[in-house]
């Protein structure tokens, strides 16, 4: 299990201030201090970025590889903003994402083939609804599937992610059991081995924050992500500075592997 | 996932001198600490009881039963002091268990069908061994499935212990990924939703102890006990007393439930 940092995003009031600036000091500590604490992969969520896209993606893609050499995911909704990103890429660029609708698989999902790189693909309806059930999730796996198979692209570029949602939803519970329902059986749906991807902090999204609430919410996270190793997720997507979190991904990794035991690999 | 305590055993000093004395008290008050820790069955492991197995094992669950309501667990190799705890069993009690050994097939299984209670059934080797991989163990299920049919034993009684072995094992970690693929293929493997339980202490028996390596142990024992509950493990039998494990397979439950969420379920 691969463990991509979430933490560089434009709702970051201090990295959305660097990039209006187009200041890379603080970006780049940033990302040098989620590759210290065990990032193997970063997500770089700049948001739809309205004025001047092109620009400010591969301003925030060059900054962040000048200081690391782990892959970075291109996280925006902007079809512009993210082909400046694939330009811009010097070293490993993940496409993250495209779903079912409409605009996604025209204006994102053919720059996967055209860039040779990895793409996520949301389990989401058509018209970008979270599905009620793993079912539905499924279902939109295999239209997600068709979709790469017609244009092209290799099945081994398609990572999935099933959405998960937060457990204050009012199926919240029944959605987080619903997901690891659909992680353990895609790979015999869509008849390959195909990776995963989540983003783990979405399920205490909206929680009320505050210290004894900040314990259950790494309480609630570390399980679930533990559960969620057990279906053999590949990659997730999370808070790096959680240390107990991170901790219990390591310890997962050791429990999933074929390596000899020895007390040193525990955190 | 229930929550069986396996703290009443006769390695504990206190326990083991309070059987040879035939003193209730001891037992009782660690029954009712299991109970009050959050025990919904109780493990009584007696082992062999090689003098008067029968008058012992007679006392031992006589004296759990007058203060607790919960199903015990017979855990004795001898099938005197089986038949013995089956007879003075005036509540809820479960065989555990047996396993392909011919003296379990012909001494402990027929029990299950004489008192009409659940069995544990061990995948293990004819000779006792432990299997080397998923492949035996599930090929081990389908013999015990054939012996629980073959008597006329009802499927619904069987649950099933795939057998965690130490980390320590040279290849503990092969060894513990090899029982979740075991837990996860069971049912589709026996054609009917079948229950597990497992021995969770045996995953860190043999480290070394000292508080440094008492959170190592915990931690492996929390993140692998939901790896587990993520297969849907029916039944978990564990040291009640670790207060973070019993803390992780309250919030298992409610990862895999349908409840609505609440704050207040989180411990």
């Amino acid at each position: 299990m691969l463990l991509v940092a979430d933490n560089i995003q434009i709702t970051n009031s201090t990295i959305a201030h660097a990039l209006s600036e187009m200041d890379p000091t603080p970006i780049q500590q940033l990302a040098k201090r989620c590759e210290a604490a065990g990032a193997q992969a970063v997500d770089i969520n700049t948001g739809p970025l309205g004025r001047h896209p092109e620009e400010k993606m591969t301003f925030f893609v060059n900054t962040v590889q000048k200081v690391t050499d782990i892959p970075v995911l291109l996280d925006t909704a902007n079809p512009q903003a993210m082909k400046a990103g694939l330009i811009a890429n010097e070293k490993t660029a993940i496409i993250n994402g495209f779903s079912l609708q409409p605009e996604k698989i025209k204006d994102i999902l053919p720059l996967a083939k055209e860039f040779d790189t990895d793409i996520v693909g949301y389990l989401l309806n058509h018209d970008g609804h979270v599905p009620h059930n793993a079912a539905e999730r499924l279902s939109a796996a295999i239209e997600i599937y068709r979709h790469i198979q017609s244009i092209g692209i290799d099945s081994s570029r398609l990572i999935i992610d099933p959405i998960i949602v937060p457990l204050t939803w009012q199926n919240g519970t029944f959605q987080a059991a619903e997901v690891l329902t659909v992680i353990r059986q895609l790979s015999d749906v869509l008849g390959f081995p195909v990776r995963t991807i989540v983003g783990l902090s979405n399920l205490t999204s909206g929680l009320t924050s505050g210290k004894a609430n900040m314990k259950k919410k790494i309480l609630l996270e570390r399980t679930y992500l533990s559960m969620l190793s057990a279906e053999n997720l590949s990659m997730v997507l999370l808070n790096i500075f959680h240390a107990e979190t991170i901790e219990t991904a390591r310890v997962c990794n050791i429990l999933q592997g074929n390596n000899v035991f020895a007390w040193d690999e525990i955190p």
